[in-house]
Protein backbone atom coordinates (compact mmCIF):
# COMPACT_ATOMS: atom_id res chain seq x y z
CA UNK A 1 0.00 0.00 0.00
CA UNK A 2 2.60 2.04 1.17
CA UNK A 3 4.57 1.34 -2.00
CA UNK A 4 1.46 2.16 -4.41
CA UNK A 5 1.14 5.72 -2.69
CA UNK A 6 4.67 6.15 -2.99
CA UNK A 7 4.29 5.88 -7.18
CA UNK A 8 1.26 7.94 -7.19
CA UNK A 9 2.95 10.50 -5.13
CA UNK A 10 6.00 10.89 -7.19
CA UNK A 11 3.81 10.46 -10.38
CA UNK A 12 2.21 13.93 -9.33
CA UNK A 13 5.94 15.31 -7.62
CA UNK A 14 6.70 15.10 -11.75
CA UNK A 15 3.90 16.66 -12.63
CA UNK A 16 3.94 19.67 -10.84
CA UNK A 17 7.19 20.24 -12.19
CA UNK A 18 5.02 22.01 -15.08
CA UNK A 19 4.66 24.95 -13.10
CA UNK A 20 7.80 26.25 -12.96
CA UNK A 21 7.46 26.95 -17.15
CA UNK A 22 3.92 28.75 -16.04
CA UNK A 23 5.14 33.10 -16.96
CA UNK A 24 2.81 35.85 -14.76
CA UNK A 25 2.69 39.19 -15.77
CA UNK A 26 4.73 40.41 -12.89
CA UNK A 27 8.63 40.75 -12.43
CA UNK A 28 11.26 39.77 -10.36
CA UNK A 29 12.15 43.24 -7.61
CA UNK A 30 13.99 45.73 -9.60
CA UNK A 31 14.11 43.49 -12.88
CA UNK A 32 12.75 42.80 -16.14
CA UNK A 33 12.64 39.14 -15.53
CA UNK A 34 9.00 37.40 -15.56
CA UNK A 35 8.38 35.11 -12.19
CA UNK A 36 7.08 31.99 -12.91
CA UNK A 37 4.37 30.18 -10.50
CA UNK A 38 6.91 27.80 -8.42
CA UNK A 39 9.00 31.25 -7.59
CA UNK A 40 6.13 33.05 -6.85
CA UNK A 41 4.41 30.13 -4.72
CA UNK A 42 7.43 29.92 -2.92
CA UNK A 43 7.93 33.42 -2.20
CA UNK A 44 4.34 33.92 -0.96
CA UNK A 45 5.50 30.59 1.64
CA UNK A 46 7.81 32.42 3.00
CA UNK A 47 5.86 35.57 3.34
CA UNK A 48 3.28 33.33 4.73
CA UNK A 49 5.81 32.14 7.55
CA UNK A 50 7.31 35.91 8.56
CA UNK A 51 4.40 37.81 8.47
CA UNK A 52 1.95 35.53 10.07
CA UNK A 53 1.88 37.39 13.37
CA UNK A 54 0.12 40.43 11.29
CA UNK A 55 -3.16 38.24 10.68
CA UNK A 56 -6.07 39.56 12.05
CA UNK A 57 -7.46 36.34 13.69
CA UNK A 58 -4.81 33.31 14.79
CA UNK A 59 -3.98 31.34 11.81
CA UNK A 60 -3.04 27.47 11.00
CA UNK A 61 0.30 28.86 9.40
CA UNK A 62 0.64 25.26 8.26
CA UNK A 63 -2.58 25.44 6.32
CA UNK A 64 -1.62 28.64 4.71
CA UNK A 65 1.69 27.66 3.99
CA UNK A 66 -0.33 24.66 2.42
CA UNK A 67 -2.88 26.71 0.21
CA UNK A 68 -0.06 28.96 -0.92
CA UNK A 69 2.66 26.42 -2.10
CA UNK A 70 -0.13 24.78 -4.35
CA UNK A 71 -2.68 27.51 -5.16
CA UNK A 72 -1.33 28.16 -8.53
CA UNK A 73 -1.44 24.64 -9.26
CA UNK A 74 -4.37 24.52 -11.47
CA UNK A 75 -2.42 26.45 -13.83
CA UNK A 76 -0.75 24.15 -15.34
CA UNK A 77 -3.73 23.14 -17.53
CA UNK A 78 -5.90 26.48 -16.99
CA UNK A 79 -2.96 29.07 -17.62
CA UNK A 80 -2.53 32.13 -15.58
CA UNK A 81 -4.76 35.10 -15.66
CA UNK A 82 -3.71 38.80 -15.27
CA UNK A 83 -5.24 40.07 -12.34
CA UNK A 84 -6.44 43.14 -14.45
CA UNK A 85 -7.68 41.31 -17.17
CA UNK A 86 -11.07 42.31 -17.98
CA UNK A 87 -12.64 39.72 -20.53
CA UNK A 88 -11.61 37.11 -18.20
CA UNK A 89 -12.54 36.92 -14.41
CA UNK A 90 -10.05 35.35 -11.98
CA UNK A 91 -12.30 32.91 -9.82
CA UNK A 92 -12.50 29.74 -9.52
CA UNK A 93 -13.60 28.94 -13.09
CA UNK A 94 -14.83 25.26 -14.60
CA UNK A 95 -11.47 24.92 -16.34
CA UNK A 96 -9.47 25.02 -13.07
CA UNK A 97 -11.74 22.92 -11.10
CA UNK A 98 -11.25 20.38 -13.87
CA UNK A 99 -7.43 20.64 -13.17
CA UNK A 100 -7.31 20.42 -9.87
CA UNK A 101 -9.64 17.24 -10.09
CA UNK A 102 -7.12 15.97 -12.52
CA UNK A 103 -3.51 17.11 -11.12
CA UNK A 104 -4.12 16.44 -7.31
CA UNK A 105 -6.26 13.29 -8.87
CA UNK A 106 -2.75 11.93 -9.10
CA UNK A 107 -2.17 11.61 -5.47
CA UNK A 108 -3.12 8.57 -3.51
CA UNK A 109 -6.99 9.05 -2.66
CA UNK A 110 -6.89 11.01 0.21
CA UNK A 111 -4.53 13.45 -0.34
CA UNK A 112 -6.18 14.01 -3.25
CA UNK A 113 -9.37 14.99 -1.55
CA UNK A 114 -7.52 17.06 0.92
CA UNK A 115 -5.56 18.95 -1.38
CA UNK A 116 -9.04 19.95 -3.78
CA UNK A 117 -10.55 20.87 -0.76
CA UNK A 118 -7.83 22.71 0.78
CA UNK A 119 -7.21 24.66 -2.82
CA UNK A 120 -11.34 25.07 -2.65
CA UNK A 121 -11.28 26.86 0.47
CA UNK A 122 -8.71 29.06 -1.27
CA UNK A 123 -10.48 30.36 -4.36
CA UNK A 124 -13.71 30.67 -1.83
CA UNK A 125 -11.89 32.87 0.73
CA UNK A 126 -13.97 32.98 3.60
CA UNK A 127 -12.06 31.19 6.00
CA UNK A 128 -8.79 32.86 7.99
CA UNK A 129 -6.63 31.14 6.92
CA UNK A 130 -7.93 31.39 2.96
CA UNK A 131 -8.40 35.05 3.25
CA UNK A 132 -4.46 35.84 4.61
CA UNK A 133 -3.20 33.60 2.08
CA UNK A 134 -5.23 35.47 -0.51
CA UNK A 135 -3.63 38.97 0.97
CA UNK A 136 -0.04 37.45 0.62
CA UNK A 137 -1.17 36.47 -3.21
CA UNK A 138 -1.87 40.13 -3.21
CA UNK A 139 0.96 42.14 -1.59
CA UNK A 140 3.55 40.21 -3.33
CA UNK A 141 3.02 41.80 -6.71
CA UNK A 142 2.18 44.76 -5.25
CA UNK A 143 5.61 44.84 -3.37
CA UNK A 144 7.37 44.46 -6.87
CA UNK A 145 5.61 46.81 -8.90
CA UNK A 146 6.14 49.24 -6.80
CA UNK A 147 9.93 48.25 -6.68
CA UNK A 148 9.09 48.21 -10.49
CA UNK A 149 8.03 52.07 -11.18
CA UNK A 150 4.63 50.66 -11.14
CA UNK A 151 5.68 47.33 -12.83
CA UNK A 152 2.43 45.70 -14.78
CA UNK A 153 0.48 48.84 -12.99
CA UNK A 154 1.93 51.20 -15.58
CA UNK A 155 2.93 48.32 -18.45
CA UNK A 156 -1.14 47.85 -18.74
CA UNK A 157 -2.12 51.04 -17.99
CA UNK A 158 -4.26 50.11 -14.74
CA UNK A 159 -5.66 52.75 -13.44
CA UNK A 160 -5.76 53.74 -9.31
CA UNK A 161 -9.35 52.84 -8.73
CA UNK A 162 -8.79 48.50 -10.43
CA UNK A 163 -5.77 48.37 -8.23
CA UNK A 164 -7.09 49.64 -5.27
CA UNK A 165 -10.45 47.20 -5.82
CA UNK A 166 -7.77 44.38 -6.14
CA UNK A 167 -5.80 45.24 -3.49
CA UNK A 168 -7.99 46.32 -0.52
CA UNK A 169 -8.64 42.44 0.35
CA UNK A 170 -5.24 42.47 1.77
CA UNK A 171 -7.40 44.30 4.95
CA UNK A 172 -9.39 40.87 5.27
CA UNK A 173 -6.54 39.52 6.26
CA UNK A 174 -4.29 42.02 8.18
CA UNK A 175 -4.98 45.28 9.10
CA UNK A 176 -1.79 46.53 9.42
CA UNK A 177 -0.03 45.25 6.08
CA UNK A 178 -3.13 46.53 4.00
CA UNK A 179 -2.32 49.97 6.00
CA UNK A 180 1.76 49.61 4.96
CA UNK A 181 0.24 48.67 1.41
CA UNK A 182 -1.97 51.68 1.56
CA UNK A 183 0.72 53.85 1.79
CA UNK A 184 2.93 52.10 -1.18
CA UNK A 185 -0.19 52.44 -3.27
CA UNK A 186 -0.49 56.26 -2.73
CA UNK A 187 3.53 57.08 -2.97
CA UNK A 188 2.63 55.27 -6.59
CA UNK A 189 0.29 57.76 -7.36
CA UNK A 190 2.63 60.64 -6.55
CA UNK A 191 5.44 59.14 -8.27
CA UNK A 192 2.77 59.31 -11.58
CA UNK A 193 3.24 55.29 -12.16
CA UNK A 194 -0.22 54.92 -10.88
CA UNK A 195 -3.15 57.10 -12.59
CA UNK A 196 -5.94 58.20 -10.47
CA UNK B 1 7.17 48.07 16.99
CA UNK B 2 4.57 45.62 14.73
CA UNK B 3 4.80 48.54 12.08
CA UNK B 4 8.96 49.01 12.56
CA UNK B 5 8.70 44.62 12.71
CA UNK B 6 6.71 45.19 9.14
CA UNK B 7 9.46 47.50 7.71
CA UNK B 8 12.25 44.56 8.66
CA UNK B 9 10.46 42.05 7.19
CA UNK B 10 9.76 43.56 3.96
CA UNK B 11 12.96 43.83 4.06
CA UNK B 12 13.92 40.37 3.83
CA UNK B 13 11.56 39.85 1.57
CA UNK B 14 12.76 41.53 -0.79
CA UNK B 15 16.40 40.30 -0.15
CA UNK B 16 15.20 36.88 -0.73
CA UNK B 17 14.26 37.15 -4.55
CA UNK B 18 17.65 37.15 -5.23
CA UNK B 19 17.50 32.94 -4.63
CA UNK B 20 15.22 33.26 -7.81
CA UNK B 21 18.53 34.19 -9.77
CA UNK B 22 20.81 31.15 -7.79
CA UNK B 23 20.76 28.38 -10.99
CA UNK B 24 21.47 25.03 -9.60
CA UNK B 25 23.63 22.30 -11.52
CA UNK B 26 20.68 20.19 -12.21
CA UNK B 27 18.16 20.08 -14.57
CA UNK B 28 14.26 20.10 -14.74
CA UNK B 29 12.16 17.22 -15.21
CA UNK B 30 12.67 15.71 -19.23
CA UNK B 31 14.43 19.36 -19.26
CA UNK B 32 17.65 21.07 -20.42
CA UNK B 33 16.75 23.98 -18.68
CA UNK B 34 18.45 24.82 -15.28
CA UNK B 35 16.40 24.96 -12.14
CA UNK B 36 17.39 28.05 -9.83
CA UNK B 37 17.12 27.71 -5.97
CA UNK B 38 13.63 29.13 -5.17
CA UNK B 39 12.03 26.48 -7.96
CA UNK B 40 13.59 23.98 -5.73
CA UNK B 41 12.97 25.16 -2.29
CA UNK B 42 8.96 24.89 -3.75
CA UNK B 43 9.86 21.78 -5.02
CA UNK B 44 10.94 20.50 -1.46
CA UNK B 45 8.15 21.72 0.55
CA UNK B 46 5.58 19.86 -1.82
CA UNK B 47 7.67 16.74 -1.59
CA UNK B 48 7.57 17.52 2.17
CA UNK B 49 3.82 17.72 2.02
CA UNK B 50 3.26 15.12 0.16
CA UNK B 51 5.71 12.66 1.16
CA UNK B 52 6.03 13.49 5.10
CA UNK B 53 3.79 9.79 6.22
CA UNK B 54 6.61 7.87 4.82
CA UNK B 55 9.12 9.30 7.60
CA UNK B 56 11.14 7.26 9.33
CA UNK B 57 10.04 8.88 12.90
CA UNK B 58 6.73 10.93 12.92
CA UNK B 59 8.11 14.83 11.92
CA UNK B 60 6.53 18.24 12.56
CA UNK B 61 5.76 19.03 9.05
CA UNK B 62 5.65 22.80 9.28
CA UNK B 63 9.55 22.48 10.64
CA UNK B 64 10.65 20.46 8.29
CA UNK B 65 8.42 22.98 5.43
CA UNK B 66 10.30 25.69 6.98
CA UNK B 67 13.56 24.19 6.43
CA UNK B 68 13.34 23.14 2.67
CA UNK B 69 11.89 26.71 1.85
CA UNK B 70 14.94 28.26 4.17
CA UNK B 71 17.77 25.51 3.45
CA UNK B 72 19.41 27.51 0.08
CA UNK B 73 18.93 31.06 1.40
CA UNK B 74 22.54 31.24 2.16
CA UNK B 75 23.25 30.44 -1.13
CA UNK B 76 22.68 34.39 -1.99
CA UNK B 77 25.91 35.59 -0.64
CA UNK B 78 28.00 31.87 -0.95
CA UNK B 79 26.83 30.58 -4.33
CA UNK B 80 25.43 26.91 -5.14
CA UNK B 81 28.34 24.08 -4.24
CA UNK B 82 27.90 21.01 -6.65
CA UNK B 83 27.03 18.16 -4.40
CA UNK B 84 29.99 15.95 -6.06
CA UNK B 85 32.19 19.25 -6.42
CA UNK B 86 35.51 17.13 -5.11
CA UNK B 87 37.37 20.84 -4.19
CA UNK B 88 34.89 22.22 -1.60
CA UNK B 89 33.04 20.13 0.33
CA UNK B 90 29.19 21.01 1.13
CA UNK B 91 29.30 21.44 4.52
CA UNK B 92 28.21 24.17 6.76
CA UNK B 93 31.24 26.38 5.96
CA UNK B 94 31.87 30.06 7.30
CA UNK B 95 31.00 31.48 4.48
CA UNK B 96 27.71 30.03 4.96
CA UNK B 97 26.99 30.92 8.53
CA UNK B 98 28.26 34.92 7.59
CA UNK B 99 25.81 34.95 5.30
CA UNK B 100 22.83 33.18 7.50
CA UNK B 101 23.67 36.17 9.80
CA UNK B 102 23.73 38.71 7.05
CA UNK B 103 20.20 37.46 5.24
CA UNK B 104 18.09 36.42 8.20
CA UNK B 105 19.51 39.48 10.18
CA UNK B 106 17.34 41.09 8.25
CA UNK B 107 14.39 39.96 10.22
CA UNK B 108 13.11 41.28 13.51
CA UNK B 109 15.48 39.70 15.92
CA UNK B 110 13.45 37.15 17.38
CA UNK B 111 12.95 35.77 13.66
CA UNK B 112 16.39 36.09 12.73
CA UNK B 113 17.47 34.07 15.80
CA UNK B 114 14.55 31.54 15.02
CA UNK B 115 15.52 31.26 11.55
CA UNK B 116 19.25 31.11 12.01
CA UNK B 117 18.73 28.31 14.38
CA UNK B 118 16.53 26.44 11.69
CA UNK B 119 19.19 26.57 9.20
CA UNK B 120 21.73 25.55 11.56
CA UNK B 121 19.55 21.97 12.48
CA UNK B 122 19.23 21.48 9.20
CA UNK B 123 22.83 21.80 7.94
CA UNK B 124 23.69 19.47 11.10
CA UNK B 125 21.22 17.19 10.00
CA UNK B 126 20.68 15.24 13.48
CA UNK B 127 17.00 15.93 14.13
CA UNK B 128 14.52 13.81 13.03
CA UNK B 129 13.17 17.03 10.85
CA UNK B 130 16.36 17.72 9.47
CA UNK B 131 17.59 14.04 8.07
CA UNK B 132 13.68 13.93 6.63
CA UNK B 133 14.27 17.72 5.34
CA UNK B 134 17.93 16.14 3.88
CA UNK B 135 16.68 13.06 2.69
CA UNK B 136 14.14 15.78 0.60
CA UNK B 137 17.06 17.58 -0.77
CA UNK B 138 18.73 14.56 -1.63
CA UNK B 139 15.74 12.54 -3.42
CA UNK B 140 14.50 15.44 -5.91
CA UNK B 141 17.90 15.70 -7.86
CA UNK B 142 17.95 12.02 -8.09
CA UNK B 143 14.45 11.77 -9.74
CA UNK B 144 15.29 14.96 -12.29
CA UNK B 145 18.82 12.82 -13.32
CA UNK B 146 17.04 9.91 -13.82
CA UNK B 147 14.32 11.34 -15.76
CA UNK B 148 17.12 13.21 -17.90
CA UNK B 149 19.12 9.86 -18.77
CA UNK B 150 21.47 9.95 -16.07
CA UNK B 151 21.21 14.40 -15.77
CA UNK B 152 24.19 15.66 -14.28
CA UNK B 153 25.50 12.22 -13.30
CA UNK B 154 26.21 11.62 -16.68
CA UNK B 155 27.18 15.27 -17.65
CA UNK B 156 30.02 15.24 -15.07
CA UNK B 157 30.79 11.32 -15.16
CA UNK B 158 29.95 10.98 -11.28
CA UNK B 159 30.60 7.56 -10.88
CA UNK B 160 28.14 5.12 -9.23
CA UNK B 161 30.05 5.07 -6.14
CA UNK B 162 29.79 8.67 -5.41
CA UNK B 163 26.49 9.20 -6.41
CA UNK B 164 25.31 6.11 -3.77
CA UNK B 165 27.30 7.43 -0.98
CA UNK B 166 25.39 11.10 -1.61
CA UNK B 167 22.39 9.42 -1.50
CA UNK B 168 22.22 6.50 1.10
CA UNK B 169 21.29 9.32 3.60
CA UNK B 170 18.05 9.03 2.44
CA UNK B 171 17.18 6.04 4.42
CA UNK B 172 18.20 8.12 7.67
CA UNK B 173 14.94 10.05 6.77
CA UNK B 174 12.67 7.39 5.24
CA UNK B 175 13.24 3.46 4.24
CA UNK B 176 10.46 3.81 1.85
CA UNK B 177 11.56 5.96 -0.16
CA UNK B 178 15.45 5.06 -0.07
CA UNK B 179 14.53 1.67 -1.66
CA UNK B 180 12.48 3.37 -4.17
CA UNK B 181 15.74 5.74 -4.86
CA UNK B 182 17.69 2.61 -4.56
CA UNK B 183 15.77 0.72 -7.87
CA UNK B 184 16.28 4.01 -9.62
CA UNK B 185 19.76 4.13 -9.11
CA UNK B 186 20.25 0.62 -10.21
CA UNK B 187 17.88 1.26 -13.61
CA UNK B 188 20.21 4.50 -14.35
CA UNK B 189 23.52 1.26 -13.78
CA UNK B 190 21.27 -0.72 -16.60
CA UNK B 191 20.91 1.87 -18.65
CA UNK B 192 24.69 2.62 -18.76
CA UNK B 193 23.98 6.42 -17.73
CA UNK B 194 25.52 5.90 -14.13
CA UNK B 195 28.84 4.06 -14.64
CA UNK B 196 29.51 1.64 -11.77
Amino acid sequence: MQADHLLKQVAFIKEIDKLKYIQRKTKLFNSNRHENDAEHSWHLAMMTLVLASHANKPIDVLKVVKMVLIHDIVEIDAGDTFMYDAAKNHTNTEEELIAAKRIFGLLPQEQAAEYIAIWQEFEEGITDEATFARSMDRFEPLLQNTSNNGGTWAEFDVPYANVYEKKKVIADGSASIWKYAEQLINESVEKGVLKK
